[in-house]
């Protein structure tokens, strides 16, 4: 164990930048990575708030952050994809690879994940980190660490994406223009879909989703969501409708917006039970596809970002130093409707 | 139009075998049908009971019947694939095949589909019909009349069976053991499926189904589903879970039976929205796929009839004289346990 | 019939622009269309040459043309999604919808399939014609004739980035930079793809294409495309192959592209069986995927054009006005590396 | 290193019963097994009397046997699914869990995987062996170790019916009668085909598969197989076509057999590159997959045995005692048509 400075959710609405004891051993397969941006995450600032999510509750003082990109530092016996010196990027969860869901190809879903600021697990707001190089992946020259940093939430959107099964051209429905619905209408787009009608009630959100090439803002506090799809379908309804908002009120005409044969992608999470009318999916063949964080994404992602089909440098709203983390997340909790990013430098 | 006999709901609760007039001209594309055997069904049962089926209600006089086999009497201009004598079951949708749902493969959801006995569309309990050559299908001789007007409901659960898009030697679990349970039971498990737990309350259900190789019957009133189901697959869930019960009820828990990246196939429709624990679903990644009558299933449902891996006949309960049809509905009504399918003879 | 001006390929070799009777009767379902833009395609250009394509065979004098925009300026009974001046493409081929393929949702393999400018079939080089309103799409106010008259090359990529199933952000090869490979290329970028690593002998062709982000042109005349593939994927390979050279030299070395479990879409073909090393395809697991012309990609396809993800213009290298409709043919006879698509301006 | 008994391939053409070093370790997540049955497989039989498989040369001796069933004799640290006494079958070949193709599910085309019996890695006619339990499968109590060690070349056919993603009811072909099409044709039949064509040379081949419900035989020395599918499918062709005679033969008309949109799956290799009729594929827009061993197949191919949907015991022509596992495999060599399986009893 090693005493090193990290950002710590000591308990319930208390952060403190302070030294704690962390393990840095680089064994077999692994990698040490200096830490030089890390995002901010809804998740992160819901410990900050709440102190759980979920069944997920902070009992012991834990460092915060998921979304994470750095240098290797240092390489550990056997690994030969990655070398001192290489800008990369994490994913924040590591599966047992001997597990059933892991075997099956599907390590996100794997109830043993390890993740990062997960109780009882660490995150990385800390200067440096040791992971297994399987799940740490090279950044090309060209892509930026804030980027890097982008790449967890943007996997969402993928695995998003992904579970759609777009035909290319499809035109998608995004309910909820938060950063998370965002990075789905992004990763629909770069997946294949022509357009993506996003809809939000705040309209500075839809200002910055419509900045990008295809998606169509829709105010749903002065349009019908239901009606707007309609029009813009010629009646028939759109091929994919990704859910975003986590609202129950969003799922009361979930269903009227899909075309015969077409589906709902799950990304936003109601916490209670929600009414599904179930009778009007059938009538039309729904399918219905949920998303769990992501599996196989990362290397994806950093491909769009890379070829330049994505740009996450706009969405990125202001970036803090280590020491003004705190600060970060007081911002991060006012919930501006103009932030979708906010991140914080590690390195000097 | 023609004056003939047939079995009509003169309007809720109230049957009567009468003559009507009903058009038996054969157009083009078209053949007529001397109808041998009709199966009575759940909704025909209900319109008779409840007068109306959701939006669709009885407002005029109308024949009952759809499940249904004969004998091909004449054949209409361009039909190649038919002939006078030839032994049929048919299809008891027409839809529109230049609509946009048809075009795309999808002709169950085209939604001017004209389908027989839902208002204000006609059945078959009578004896001739005219139908288009594409939707009647060719009975090999050694499968029965009985068996041809069992392929309606069968292929409900060869539909259902195919949206889950079973992996052989998949585990499913069909909740609900009515006749449509009972159907995805058995399409289940001549799709792929190495064994279906089947969960019912009622003991001569689940007795019947129990008869099928690869079904594993649990009474729900004795036991707990999803231990039972955890128990038989070491914890992992199943791999599909098929919803045939319609109740409410069923939705509590249906969540916690599939493993993770498993699916659930709903065919009974709740009459109202429905609460589901959708933060469970996701946390499991689970697919749901929803299924509205069928699709290109009768040539494969007749398939598996005729190769001897699908054996309807056990099912059939009854079977009254087209003179006794009256008395085959109200046997209908008192739904006892041990009755599956209960038909009526139409030819002498 | 009506008599109309047309160019008539008369025999092998000899086209004419002459007057020709031609049926321009509107009956139900079906619009008339002044034609505007019609594009040369490599089929138009190969019956010139060679008289035939396989088994289709030039014996009476034939109208070219089968990539048509233009205005509806008749509108048959029974037609409700246009109307005259509506501006619009159109599919060239009609299938019968009551046909086993059409009804499975897959029209383009129908046999029975009519398709213009196949003989004995006219094409649309000519001032107007009469097509099912089913395949007659609008095109919105901002996408032009000549992108319209455009539509139908892309649709064959399109065909062929649905078949391939991308998932967003795969890595794809096009072997071939001809039109075809060009529109595969762009439709694999639109349809998800991050990067299409485009192989060709002929360096002009490689220039166009790498117009495009996304696009990594490689030279195979200099480069051996097993290593370019292999060092941009850091060994693992891609995970889509398009062969779009229809050359038998392509598939000596394709099977070593794809990545384990990758796909192979089938696009060129190649005139004689062609000798393949099923063994190496198999040990990786490879699916092999084949397309034949398009089935419900010109709406897809308009979307993306409409919505900017997808600008074929800088693939117009000359337009011809109707009276040189014979030089067009013979500056596309030429077959200059530089030319993609040569169009024929038939409206004034 | 423990001194054990074992059949051994000194070099081509000789083979020694004796004693011979192995080592029996139990390490974490390892079980010792006794072994109780093995089968012989054609590739043991093709080291035996050819010293090599392609790039798989015998150049020291080697333990021959990869289809094994036995008892568990000793269990390692972490393992928690298996005990002391549990009756299994075992997957021979052992991937990295953490290459690339692992961790995307698809650890069978791995190509770091350790196979038994495939040189240098020795295989288990011996008494005992240390496996990894995660590929260490329980057999129910009524499935015999006979069956168990039939659950490897099953495996192969389920590989293969799950590949061609069969549709319930689809009508499947299998070219080649032999030990792998046998097991092709019964996992298609259990993975959801109403009806398997099987198509051979040798009648006793066929008359051995035509035991099987569902099983049409064709002798292709007396019957056109174009013409025998057409003439059972009314025309339209097989929905799959599995290819398991690894005769380049078979590939001259093999895309005359699907039906428009069918699928080819290969799982008989050819030795070299093959003459393939791609244009004619393509106008079908034929789908070709290839099978490599098998992945995730152990347990569902269990679960069919163990629900009676598959009975492998007729396929098993006779079983050697250890003593006579010289005698077994000269048996082999001599491929008497009326011989599917050979096992070989190695407990006492």
């Amino acid at each position: 164990m090693s005493k090193v400075r990290a950002l710590v959710l000591e308990q319930q609405h208390k952060l403190a930048l302070r030294d704690i004891e962390l393990p840095l051993d680089v064994g077999p397969g692994m990698v040490k990575i200096a830490i030089h941006t890390v995002g901010v995450c809804g998740s992160d600032v819901h410990y900050y708030t709440h102190g759980r999510i979920g069944p997920f509750v902070v009992n012991e003082p834990m460092v915060l952050g998921h979304e994470a990109a750095g240098v290797v530092s240092e390489v550990g016996p056997g690994v030969t994809h990655l070398k001192v010196g290489d800008r990369v990027c994490m994913e924040p969860g590591i599966p047992d690879p001997n597990s059933r869901a892991s075997r099956l190809g599907m390590y996100n879903i794997d109830p043993a994940v390890s993740f990062w600021a997960t109780p009882p697990v660490h995150g990385v707001l800390t200067p440096e980190v040791v992971h297994p190089a399987n799940y740490t992946f090279k950044l090309p020259d060209h892509v930026s660490f804030a980027e890097g940093a982008m790449v967890e939430p943007f996997a969402v959107g993928m695995q998003a994406a992904t579970k759609a099964r777009i035909t290319p051209g499809d035109t998608a429905v995004v309910l909820g223009a938060g950063p998370i619905g965002t990075m789905v209408a992004l990763a629909a787009l770069a997946g294949g879909c022509a357009r993506v009608i996003v809809a939000d009630l705040a309209q500075p959100k839809l200002d910055i989703a419509a900045q990008y090439q295809g998606v169509i803002p829709v105010n749903i506090s002065e349009n019908n969501i239901v009606e707007a799809v309609s029009a813009l379908t010629e009646g028939w309804g759109a091929d994919v409708v990704f859910e975003c908002s986590g609202s129950p009120h969003a799922w009361k005409t979930i269903v009227d917006l899909p075309r015969p044969g077409g589906a709902i992608v799950v990304v936003g999470l109601p916490v209670e039970p929600t009414q599904v009318d179930i009778a009007s999916a059938s009538i039309k063949e729904l399918r219905i596809e949920s998303v769990f964080r992501y599996a196989h994404q990362y290397d994806r992602a950093i491909a769009l970002i890379a070829s330049g089909k994505v740009d996450l440098k706009p969405l990125i709203s202001e970036t803090f130093d280590f020491d003004d983390s705190i600060a970060a997340f007081d911002r991060a909790v006012e919930a501006r409707p103009t932030d979708v990013k906010l991140q914080i430098r590690v390195a000097q």
